[in-house]
């Protein structure tokens, strides 16, 4: 059963990231010519530098659920990886978590220098927002539902979202101690964003009132989980196997699940999220079984 | 006649600045309890540091053109400000120009720290767009309408624009010799965001076709001769009247106007510009002499 489950997880995750791995090709075709060789060489190298797609798949299914083409969904699920990627640069910087591995290979300023890495991730944040406001008008769909969707996609990374949770994460003087604070730094660093993948999809395929919530809430959950999963791998997992160095959440003491709770106590919270995301999509049908078969999927990663 | 016509700008720069100073601050106020208190203090910090507030109000007076109301375009002109200080952060960190003075104050990561810095660019980034996106739809304006410029500005400021002329500005190995190639810095770098200031607030003010492209034309020109302007006081002024380092341009090997074609060079190619920026506007009334007045006292200033 759950390698049946395993098996069909993995399917459509490697399917619709090579999905988006075209598109993402496609939009680095499309700035040829357009902006500074050396900048866009500096972009693209850790935008196709492999990665899961974690972010802009949950955005392709949550359109799915409410019946979105695609195809009208594509600037936005590139978007996601955009941004995603830009906080990645920015977070490896010397003045940051000055690391040299990501993704398997070594970080953007380490190949192209500090300045142009600072570069690449703001034309990459900016760059999400253009694919948003352009690409989607292009591909016709109402304009509130896009503003909508982008107001959402901008809280979500903004000073109160991915932006506010990496200071938390990596200012010692903006921490305090505690549960609560461990799980500020997962929901605004992490969490917002995951939630905010699967319901700008919903939101541009029409999706409102409850079941709108309902998809907000199991992203929420989902992502912390992924958080606490991610904590949990950084001390079981191997360097190889992530792409990324491990270990180093306690090196730079940082507040993570397993520091507070332990592996046993983070598995448990683990454990916890995932039914809260699963109980989230209660009154949904079979339409929603891969959204509950992706978190427990994901859950058992940290086995 | 220079004398009134330059106590005219004065008053309208200083009224409008301290309109703009005001929303800064509600902005500010607004996020309180928001986001990470020592986040938004160092956002406030550069964001409040005084300075002409030249784009937001090029923002107000593009939308006064076409009789738009400011209360509609508050969000637009902060936003125009959030971007414009992202950029100057940025641009004064170690990796890039390195530079411990600006307005008069020391820069945001001499106060705050690299990492700090770094992410107080990026979330001021990011709010500018959630001010667009969020605070425009709050005003009621047309959402097809918002959606145009916030695409405008997303342009203006992403790879092809701000971010790309930085780079240009910044990485010796994306630069090539002569005028057409400090021209590119200044278009990228300078231009197209004081454009785009006075283009978004005509859009929403519901400005098109040939008066919107008179407009755009102007704003391109103006934001040139602005860059040419600059560029010289960086040789001419002193640092205590700029509130910035002065002279840096040189020691850093900086491709500028001046170096190009020496003072009186760049003082022609200012007059140049302002010329054509001037002629962009035939086709209006009185009106727009204000916009023209702007552009004389700006060329003045490079005296």
């Amino acid at each position: 059963m759950n390698h049946e489950r395993d098996n069909h997880i993995q399917a459509v995750l490697r399917l619709e990231g090579e999905r988006v791995n075209r598109w993402l090709e496609e939009s680095c075709r499309e700035a040829q010519d357009l902006c500074p060789p050396r900048l866009l060489a500096s972009m693209r190298y850790s935008l196709l530098a492999g990665g899961k797609r974690l972010r802009p798949i949950l955005c392709l299914l949550g359109a799915q659920l409410f019946n979105g083409s695609a195809a009208d969904i594509q600037p936005m699920a590139v978007a996601l990886e955009m941004l995603h990627t830009a906080s990645l640069i920015h977070d490896d910087l010397p003045c940051m978590d000055n690391d040299n591995l990501r993704r398997g290979k070594p970080t953007n300023h380490v190949v192209y220098g500090e300045g142009m890495a600072l570069l690449a991730g703001d034309a990459l944040l900016v760059w999400s927002f253009e694919q948003i406001a352009d690409g989607l008008s292009r591909k016709k769909l109402p304009p509130a539902r896009i503003l909508r969707a982008l107001a959402y996609f901008a809280t979500a990374v903004g000073p109160s979202g991915v932006c506010g949770g990496q200071v938390y994460d990596s200012d010692p003087e903006s921490q305090k101690d505690g549960a609560a604070f461990v799980q500020r730094i997962a929901t605004d660093k992490t969490a917002k964003l995951i939630q905010a993948s699967l319901v700008c999809g919903a939101l541009l395929a029409g999706a409102e009132g409850l079941p709108l919530a309902a998809l907000e809430s199991y992203g929420l959950h989902l992502g912390l989980a992924f958080q606490i999963v991610d904590d949990i791998l950084d001390v079981t997992g191997a360097t190889e196997e992530l792409g990324k160095s491990t270990g180093k959440d306690a090196t730079q003491g940082k507040k993570t699940f397993v520091n507070l709770l332990g592996i046993d106590g983070a598995r448990a919270a683990a454990r916890d999220e995932t039914e809260k995301a699963v109980e989230a999509l209660r009154d949904f049908d079979d339409k929603a079984d891969l959204f509950r078969e992706l978190a427990f999927w994901l859950q058992d990663r940290s086995r």
